[in-house]
């Protein structure tokens, strides 16, 4: 643990408080290889979590998780075309084993789509083998050449990719929307972070999808963060790989496929998200430690009775079901355990000092907003549950403002550009549909189409580019 | 699902009796990349479940889960060069990031010591930071050259590596033991397959180690299998990673380092040990299904009726907390589906047609013995429970008798040959520690020694190889 706290306040250089807090507060730390890193407890506890409520939703739903081998041969991922050209260029390739100069060399998977699908066609014999509903956690790699960022951007990563196969593109876009939206359910009501779904343009879509579904965040920086993603692959890949089923009409019909991933980038989003001057602040939901106690002895004064009680209180509340830590350390002043706890963004603190002692009370502070109130012995399980709650719900809503603040509705590229290089955040403008206007947007002003939203909505205007008749709304941003 | 069942008797062909229930069963298939296999779903499953008991069990303890990457610089592999020795044979390398030579290659990690190792010389400062217990979930890789096995030998499989650090030989004695044992406890009362465990002799142990713990077990065709290891490590590669800390005496020290692990090859074993004829028998505590309910209307007889009870049946053991499948599909026959599950070795079958309708029962059939009972419809759950928990104590006496019986006490080399041409198993025999013996019993005869018993014991004759003053006892074996 180190002994300092955060240096650099987050509203002065948000990129520096940014790997400061993850570094301090003992999240993540560069590895010796380039581009890569290593996820320490306190962070991966977090992605456990969310393993744990993604397993409950696709479980639930007939999903099952399963573990393909991570090396590609360099053929399979030539085969659909358009996959090749968006995976190769950063793909690692294994060309020795041992001593020994590999025949045919092989990726390590960008992406698992062309190994699942090359058993899938060997799997799907008829209408009964459907749907097929299978999902791996794993790690990806992606030899990424631009700058690389804890969590967000890393040559290796950790994530979870769903891989489907249906009789009919109905049932492959009911799916797709099924992950888009459970993922929004889990990135809001877990990580507290409040995302927009849509569609991605032509130009944006997973390479080899028919299209893809995104959700995405905005960070305090004003850039949008793509959160994850939920894409129909149509037929594509089942062309390809000749996925076929033997239909109840005896006849052979192609597969329809859908494919969605979250990773452990939603980590670096909560940090980003949820952060302040002191540290971070983790959402009860996902806090590998919910509630720290600290016991405040003055001069000796009722030490053992002290010690005594906060051991009790500590018992208590991890019988219930939550994960604490009694903070005792003789080392450590109380200030200075306060100000480890508030970096590491554990939600409640408890004190426990000879006064309170007296009195039958602890004080307890919330890590969102520091508001202590004192507490009597005997409500405080029903006090820290009520609080968890509130912190939770309060999380959220503070997300949710910053949000709808840093989201402006432009009528013309004057405003976007305005837009663009002054607050930055997500942009909602009419765009006519052209892939030029998209193009000239991102030359211009580095400003991509994030989503298009499901809902459709007249635009307002013509198209915020060429003025031409709008075809659609769209959310624009520049993005991590 | 493979519509036939195995072919071949486990007693006739015991290794292409393994490769068929495994396919068969659809635990695994061959990857189309050499040497690699796709671990399925019902296969997978025992996996979470055994990742859930180590878990617990770890985290109960104080052990962290955590995430490294899988790259290590070949600088790395190197500075401990037994350790460099053991595994460069076998490491697969990445020369290549998309069109672009690497200037280093890369190892992918045969194991994670030197990547940890050098971090670990950056986190841990002084006493305080002592033990550092951390444990990981991942991928490996090791380029085998021999022929591979579905679980027993892949170039890439899934294991769990706990890694520790401590500031006494003692702790780090008192950890590499109570990894061991955790082991023990779970393969024997989870997976029902009894082990010996005890320490490697100096030519078989971990390369780097002080010394290895391991745990082997038998396969019935009478070859060893290592279940898993636990090695104290010493301060080995703290010198050479410059693992240090500052004592409470304010002087520096060396850490005292442990590594333990156990890999999905223990799903090959269960298989092993377990299956018959029919197929795959899986222990109830790690069965993805406890229990299958197959519906028998007899010419439509009573079928609504029938239909309603056993979904009555099958939702009352959910709520349970057991899983169940109900398999009420109309396109294939009850011994069609009895086939089925019992090549997937559901534990326990129960079945209802319409004279058990009337006598308000069921027929309840276990797949370890094929026993038949009539259980009155209110005794459902509790007769349940109680099979569940007979069947798991049954497959592990019986798998203990196995072990028995293919365990052999040899006088002399003769008869240690004699064995080891004959049933094979385990020999338990004296030797004098001279690792000549050891290796010329390993070439004359393809046996090695697989444990040397905690427990010491005098030996009982001279060395079963040179006849000098027996050292030890230790159990030999040919092994896979």
């Amino acid at each position: 643990m180190s002994d300092t706290g955060v240096t650099v306040k987050k509203s002065t250089d948000f990129s520096e408080w940014y790997v400061e807090v993850v570094l301090r507060a003992e999240l993540a730390d560069y590895a010796p290889v380039k581009g890569c890193m290593i996820i320490r407890p306190d962070a991966y506890a977090v992605w456990e979590k969310i393993q744990e409520i993604v397993n409950q939703k696709i479980k639930a739903t007939g999903h099952k998780n399963t573990y393909f081998p991570m090396f590609i041969p360099e053929a399979f991922l030539k085969k659909e075309a358009e996959h090749f050209e968006g995976f190769t260029p950063e793909v690692a390739w294994i060309t020795q084993g041992g001593d020994t100069p590999l025949e045919e060399k092989l990726a390590i998977r960008p992406t698992s789509e062309t190994i699942m699908y090359s058993m899938y066609a060997k799997w799907i014999r008829s209408w009964r083998d459907l749907p097929l509903k299978i999902n791996q956690w794993c790690n990806i790699v992606r030899w990424e050449t631009k700058a690389t960022k804890l969590f967000l951007r890393t040559r290796e990563f950790l994530w979870q990719e769903g891989h489907t196969a249906h009789a009919t593109a109905e049932e492959s876009e009911a799916e797709v929307m099924w992950a888009i939206n459970m993922y929004k359910d889990i990135i809001e009501n877990t990580l507290a972070i409040p995302v927009l779904i849509g569609t991605k343009s032509e130009s944006e879509k997973f390479a080899g999808a028919m299209y893809t579904t995104a959700l995405e965040s905005i960070m305090p920086d004003g850039k949008a963060l793509q959160m994850g993603t939920s894409h129909n692959l149509g037929q594509h890949f089942a062309k390809v790989f000749d996925v076929k089923y033997v239909g109840e009409d005896k006849m052979d019909h192609y597969v329809w496929q859908t494919s969605w991933g979250i990773t452990t980038r939603l980590i670096g989003a909560m940090i980003m998200v949820h952060g302040d001057d002191k540290g971070l602040i983790m959402p009860p939901k996902v806090a590998p430690t919910q509630i720290v106690i600290v016991p405040i002895p003055f001069k000796g004064q009722d030490a053992e009775a002290i010690a005594a009680k906060t051991s009790e209180i500590a018992e208590t509340l991890k019988v219930n079901g939550l994960s604490v830590i009694l903070d005792d350390r003789q080392e450590y002043t109380p200030g200075w355990k306060f100000n480890q706890w508030e970096l590491k963004g554990v939600p409640i603190r408890i004190e426990l000092g000879p006064r309170d002692f007296k009195n039958s009370q602890v004080v307890m502070v919330r890590r969102d907003t520091g508001q202590k109130t004192m507490v009597k012995e005997a409500d405080i399980l029903t006090s820290i549950e009520n609080l968890l709650k509130d912190i939770q719900d309060n999380m959220l809503t503070k997300a949710r403002l910053i949000l709808q603040e840093k989201t402006s509705s432009v009528k013309n590229y004057d405003e976007f550009k305005q837009v663009i290089e002054g607050k930055g955040g997500f942009i909602k403008a009419s765009w006519c549909g052209n892939p030029d206007c998209e193009e000239k947007i991102k030359e211009e002003t580095s400003a991509t189409i994030r989503v298009i939203p499901f809902e459709k909505e007249e635009p307002p205007t013509g198209c915020v580019c060429c003025g031409e008749k709008g075809k659609t709304i769209a959310y624009f941003a520049r993005s991590y």
